[in-house]
């Protein structure tokens, strides 16, 4: 028994598992920091989405955040009751409904950046800048192997809450 | 509206975003990875935690990985049940039940470390040998910044299952 328990490496040397460990402490921490503007991580995802490119239709944000089309479509309800978007008549398909960012939508956007720099500012904190030019060009060179698409976090599809 | 949408930096090129994108990733990944072991990350959790040190109580299994009290009960239950931990009289305090591995958990452990060692040789693939272990280096220093203990995912603390 001795054989297989020094052939263990301890999980703290191992790469994925630092990143797995500071990845969720990253994701609960960001989370914390949403919750006083009444959002969690899937509503800003479905945000910052419609930033970069307004006019997406429920089937185009469910594509890409892989949110399956019946969650989708309570998110967008919920967005739109809190008067962060609307549904209106798709251009070129009238059997779809492109959502737009209102107004609202702009000022908590606007609102979240001071967080999300903060994040990062407290994240990289022990390092120098040429330390973070490194790490985080290697994160990419990571992710981009990983084949995860840019500006996508796997927590909106399978969820990143208490495990029911 | 154009100054606010010019100041958002892209997700993709926030270090706090991609590490995590990629640990979720690598949550995902590794709980899929365990499945057909029968164990969750809870599970591989607690036990690579006895690995480390046999014959713990609940109280500082629940203290070290942040798993409530009620919760650590059911897991310790659950681990019994399966013939992988037993109970023991605390040899100091005659209150306290000590958790101690069974072989079966040996033989489970073993089966996991290729899983480990796949796992993070498949995310370090994209990576020279220089550039894994500056990688390493510089998770370890955010990751001691961050005040996380070694070795213990916060992931196992608030879960990192489905949203309810």
């Amino acid at each position: 028994m001795t054989e297989v328990d020094s052939s263990f490496v301890p999980l703290s040397e191992r790469t994925a598992f630092l990143v797995g460990q500071l990845g969720f402490h990253v994701g609960f921490q960001f989370t914390d920091a949403l919750a006083p503007l009444g959002i969690g991580p899937r509503q800003y995802g479905m945000l910052r989405l419609l930033h970069a490119r307004d006019g997406q239709t429920q089937q185009q944000l469910s594509d890409t955040l892989r949110i399956h089309r019946n969650a989708m479509v309570g998110l967008v309800d919920d967005l739109e009751k809190r008067g962060l978007v609307e549904r209106r008549r798709h251009p070129a398909d009238r059997r779809a409904y492109a959502i737009h960012l209102l107004p609202g939508a702009y000022e908590l956007l606007a609102k979240t950046e001071p967080l999300v720099e903060k994040q990062d500012a407290s994240l990289l904190e022990p390092l120098d800048p040429g330390e973070r030019a490194t790490l985080r060009a290697l994160l990419n060179k990571v992710a981009v192997g990983a084949g995860l698409a840019p500006g996508v976090h796997p927590g909106l599809a399978r969820g990143m809450g208490p495990t029911c």
